[in-house]
């Protein structure tokens, strides 16, 4: 497959998860988590279908598109785990979509980045919160969804999160 | 409209005009040429669409995925203007099939670009080729061809060479 197709693939697979999930949370109150702004496309999309929501964003190095960059109250960025403290301090248990798009070239490297930078997130989700993902993540409180049309399985990834209960 | 939409649209379109570019030109013998090599996604979808064929490749800058850049043989680096006569010395009408994908974010001047550079590369061009761009190119010699379907007008433009009489 040409890197064009895959290309399509790939933003097509991202749009159908995000646009599935902001349907999944409704008029859910909460907020919204963007790990990994990249050009600021995802976030774009994000605002643009949950106008009125909080949506903070996540970023090593902010490198997106002038216009696709949050106010400064809605942007962590740094290192995702530097981050965290602050961000579980402000946004406990708040969050009802996340998206992490955080994968680059060394598959094993992003895989591994993704399951730990969930673990490390888990406080700043609510129950049932809905997470779509460019990598896999194997958790025992994150629960596979089913991917909506059109996405084939493995090019992106839609979990629930339950904690346990108690 | 959100820029992942957007970005979707675009390649999308890229891709159904380079097909339907490649099924025009069918097995009619002659080059390809690409200004504007990027990360190198349409470069490698052209030579999966034609493979046999040579691709020759015009960039400003080489940036594009280290798999996706050609051999010096087939790469003209630096500014266009400045690699066409070479290029027409050794390439003189034999081109099939031309991708212009020279645009920038500043319209005008893409717009710009687009006419200067297809008047400078016709003697590149055989009767009858194919070219596909990002940007309108209003030329005497150049006839715009209808788009493939679900390609929206003015989204990307592809035009056929026909050299005046005589």
């Amino acid at each position: 497959m040409s890197r064009l197709e895959s290309a399509i693939r790939r933003l097509s697979a991202q749009r159908a998860c995000l646009n599935a999930a902001c349907a999944m949370i409704g008029a859910q109150p909460g907020t919204v988590l963007e790990f990994g702004l990249g050009n600021g496309r995802t976030y774009d999309h994000l605002r643009e279908k949950l106008p009125g929501r909080d949506i903070y964003v996540f970023e090593r190095r902010v490198q997106a598109h002038p216009d696709c960059i949050p106010d400064s109250e809605h942007l962590f960025e740094g290192d995702f785990f530097a981050c965290l403290p602050e961000a579980i301090a402000r946004l406990k248990g708040t969050a009802v979509l996340v998206h992490c798009d955080t994968g680059t070239g060394d598959k094993a490297a992003s895989c591994a980045l993704a399951v730990r930078l969930a673990e490390a997130m888990l406080p700043l989700l609510c129950e049932g919160a809905v997470i779509c993902s460019d990598q896999p993540i194997e958790h025992a409180h994150l629960h596979a969804l089913p991917l909506p049309e059109g996405v084939a399985v493995g090019r992106y990834f839609m979990y629930r999160f339950a904690p346990p209960a108690g």
